[in-house]
């Protein structure tokens, strides 16, 4: 996401602590604390301006969610939405994906979204990718047992890597849509760049992978 | 494919028998002393008019191939690109695949293609795709340990479909290409229904699976 300069940025996030978590790494084991209810906790991985995280966080009030983003100048806008929407199950963290497992026990994570991750198109790249193999290690470090990654993006190369990838790591594929916008998928939550990309004609491919 | 009445081809069939096997059972184990050469064995089920057996045996010397297909009226057309490139390397059989345990002994087959199957599209339809479960289970009867199957299809919903049912069944994916035409696979053979639809516009998906 195009990051512009915002030197105000993490003040403002640190004005929000209600919304905006920041000391992690002291919720850990406990973040049912945080929210107003225990109730299963969804986390998605590079929010971005926080258009899904807060629309599903909406629709779905039996669901805690965490919005995780690293770039202070790009969640600051998914703050906006959450102040102005005073939505009391959704909570940002604007921290580096590489460190969840010191955020949160194993088991206390019931679903991992990833909406449109950078691709990284280059083979020397691949490491960066948000499926890659040591990336899957970490969600499985996070999750329960039989925990589900919900993947969407329009970019055909990172889906046809991340099916690969999920396969190889032994994970289970449950649904694959080609073009989500004229599938029967119900409820789908369009993201900043599923809207973007969408709109310039790009197909939108989704699939679910779980651990085994 | 489509099926004109021609009640000529069975006996058009028994009278190349150097080409169209007429009692497959009968090589259960010994496949390799139908051919000239003693070299992997891949089968394709569904060959249709044959264009891709044929083309894949040109190209490829160094392997022994068969053609199973169910319809006469269709595999006809098949033996008629045989004879005239009198290819010694590939084979037809005017079978049903659900019957392919009762000709291949288990290991004999190297791999499996599957081309442009018939997608079945309605739920209540598809123990009869040739990705369905009990299909799998019957290629893995017969093919070596770690086998693959290599499919392609300008079918959204096959595909789909195809690739969780690989998974469910454990089956490893090792390259998907959701645009098979504009990737960088080489060598690719064109089947009668590839060229068919590729000229409407389709895409072509493809994939290879392992068993493990
Ligand atoms: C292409 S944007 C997509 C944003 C949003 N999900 C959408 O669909 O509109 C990808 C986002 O992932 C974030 N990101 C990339 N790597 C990350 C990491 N290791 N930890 C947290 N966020 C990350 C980037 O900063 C960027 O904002
Ligand atoms: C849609 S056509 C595709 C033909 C060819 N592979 C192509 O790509 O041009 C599918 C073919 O599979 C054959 N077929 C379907 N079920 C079969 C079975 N159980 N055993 C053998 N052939 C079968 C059909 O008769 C038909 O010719």
């Amino acid at each position: 996401m195009r990051q512009r300069n915002k030197p105000w940025a993490k003040e403002k996030l640190a004005d929000y602590p209600q919304y905006v978590i920041g000391s992690p790494d002291q919720w850990k084991g406990k973040w049912h604390e945080v929210f107003e209810k225990k109730q299963p906790l969804h986390i998605e991985i590079g929010t971005g301006k926080g258009r899904f995280i807060s629309g599903m966080a909406k629709a779905n009030p039996m669901i805690n969610y965490i919005g995780i983003e690293l770039q202070d100048s790009v969640i600051v806008t998914a703050l906006d939405r959450i102040i102005e929407e005073e939505l009391p199950n959704v909570k940002l963290m604007n921290v580096d994906a590489n460190n969840l497992p010191t955020f949160f026990e194993k088991g206390e994570v019931d679903r991992v979204y990833l909406n449109f991750s950078d691709p990284w198109p280059k083979t020397r790249h691949a490491k960066r990718r948000l499926t890659y193999k040591t990336f899957l290690e970490i969600y499985e470090d996070i999750l329960v047992d039989q925990g589900e990654i919900h993947f969407k993006t329009d970019n055909q190369g990172l889906f046809e890597y991340s099916l690969t990838s999920f396969s190889e790591y032994g994970m289970l594929l449950k649904y694959v849509s080609l073009d989500l916008h004229t599938s029967n998928f119900e409820g789908n939550i369009m993201t900043e760049y599923e809207e973007k990309f969408s709109n310039k004609g790009n197909r939108i491919y989704r699939c679910e992978a779980q651990y085994r």
